[in-house]
């Protein structure tokens, strides 16, 4: 127990803010989480599973008096948030988000922060292919990292109060600037992400050709293609659209990378193929090391998924 | 119990035929199984543990008598196997392979076989981002697809033989024709790991410019490239030259999409986006329900890697 807020409120209840309240509730973190959604269906949706220990019809009366306000809306909706929720912050509070791209972010949302209110913008580097209010779960934010966002004038009490918050849901934190973020977020998740999303829309297409086959003998690398193309297309849309001369740099050397490999392919040159493919395997090692990843092979598919033997 | 083939003979110890090998012995698909590596190398660490019943020097050695034998190695290597296995075949005989290219494999392997002999080409679609002797289990092929790729002039017995041994091993099985399998499996596997090498030899590059970033920031999407990108180098050579036309071809369809999705972010067409990324959604239940992919979150990550909480 460490209650870093007394009273903290989520604005858009998908997965990130979902898992959000599980795990502040499991950790005690805060007094009283409170939550809103852009729909009805979703606030009738969250009240059912008690996501929140209350959910208001308003916004407004959503932030009034809560320490921390969180955006976990598509980046897209975050200006217009901003603005409806301005006039009812608590002078002192805190507004943070967890947005994919953070230049955006940070120009759309910080010119509607009153004076009195702090901005710490922040990435949890957490998700799954799933969305919406019954997705969350309180273990989601383990040992993942949350990155720090801050503007140069930012409260240094106010950003060592969203650090200790993430830290105590389990998070590793780290600060960065919103260039870099949104660069190096173009080559760990935006660029990836569209270029799976382009495989299985190869694939669909293909699908007509060959009937079922694409689907019931999906291989090893396009199944796990489908499992990231099937992630929230509001959020990802959003995240290219906010994210565009990044993404776009990172598209253009893939791009080139990927004719030189074509080519390679097209002349028969081996050795290129084969060196490529020894050196890519190095950083697959890092990452294991750097604990972003299990090391159960095949995803531990093997061991998950038991079936019984046909005999 | 149900014996199949009395003595079969494995040729190249990799992940494939080191699974093979503990599931023909788990479900008693074989009397007997016999192996042979190419490195010394290999066949002394396939003996440290207990890998196949004998591990032969001589090549010709292990086919001799063998009423199965398979070919395990890179598609590379499988014409010269062939033709050092020829004179040694035992009359009646069944040659398979395990190859992921089928047209290629058919052309250099079918006439170094003797007209006694019987060849029944194969592709089980199954696989982990490892390789090498230890790396097998006797679970590979539960519920996996294996297809077979009969020849015009294929013995029916012995495809049916072929086959029941699949079956024996927990697979289902599917015949197609060599080139329909190959352009099925350039969209499923090929391309897609092609992609996944250009993406991480991109965030290679990246690397120097962000230091460890792209790897301690490595989030979903990435990561899972970089598991697909680990796989065998040559194997993965020895595909893309071999299976070069339809490679070709699918990796023609992706860049076109792949500019169709770019243009979009640099004109700010978010329709074109939602719609595109709401259709790869589809496909993805239906591999599902194929069962060519568990539906656990993330891979199962989260429930895998339960790691102790920092608190």
């Amino acid at each position: 127990m460490s209650i870093v807020y007394d009273r903290v409120a989520l604005i858009g209840l998908g997965l990130i803010a979902s898992s959000m309240y599980w795990a502040i509730k499991r950790w005690g973190v805060a007094n009283e989480v409170v939550g809103f959604a852009q729909t009805e269906n979703t606030r009738q949706e969250a009240r059912e599973i008690g996501l929140c220990d209350r959910v208001y019809d308003s916004i407004a009366k959503t932030v009034e008096g809560a320490d921390l306000v969180v955006l976990c809306t598509p980046v897209g909706a975050m200006e217009e948030v901003a603005r409806e929720i301005a006039p009812a912050l608590k002078a002192g509070a805190t507004v943070s988000d967890v947005g994919s791209v953070k230049r955006h972010v940070i120009n759309c949302v910080s010119p509607h922060i009153p004076p009195s209110v702090h901005f710490v913008p922040a990435h949890p580097l957490a998700g799954t292919e799933q969305s919406g209010p019954r997705s969350g779960f309180a273990e989601l934010f383990e040992d993942r990292w949350c990155l720090l966002v801050p503007l140069e004038d930012t409260d240094v009490t106010a950003l060592e109060n969203v650090e200790r918050f993430w830290q105590a849901l389990g998070s590793r934190t780290a600060i960065l600037d919103a260039e870099h973020h949104d660069l190096v977020l173009a080559v760990t998740s935006h660029t990836p992400h569209l270029i799976a999303y382009t495989m299985v829309g190869v694939a669909e297409d293909m699908r007509r050709i060959t009937d079922r086959e694409v689907i019931d003998y999906s291989a090893a690398g396009f199944r796990d293609f489908t499992r990231i193309a099937a992630s929230d297309p509001t959020m990802w849309r959003d995240v290219f659209l906010n994210n565009k001369d990044a993404t776009l740099e990172i598209l253009g050397r893939f791009t080139e990378e990927l004719f030189a490999l074509q080519r390679a392919i097209r002349t028969g040159d081996g050795d290129f193929l084969f060196d490529y493919f020894s050196r890519t395997r190095e950083i697959r090692r890092g990452i294991i090391e750097a604990r972003q990843d299990i090391d159960a092979v095949n995803f531990g598919r093997n061991t998950a998924a038991k079936l019984p033997h046909d005999e």
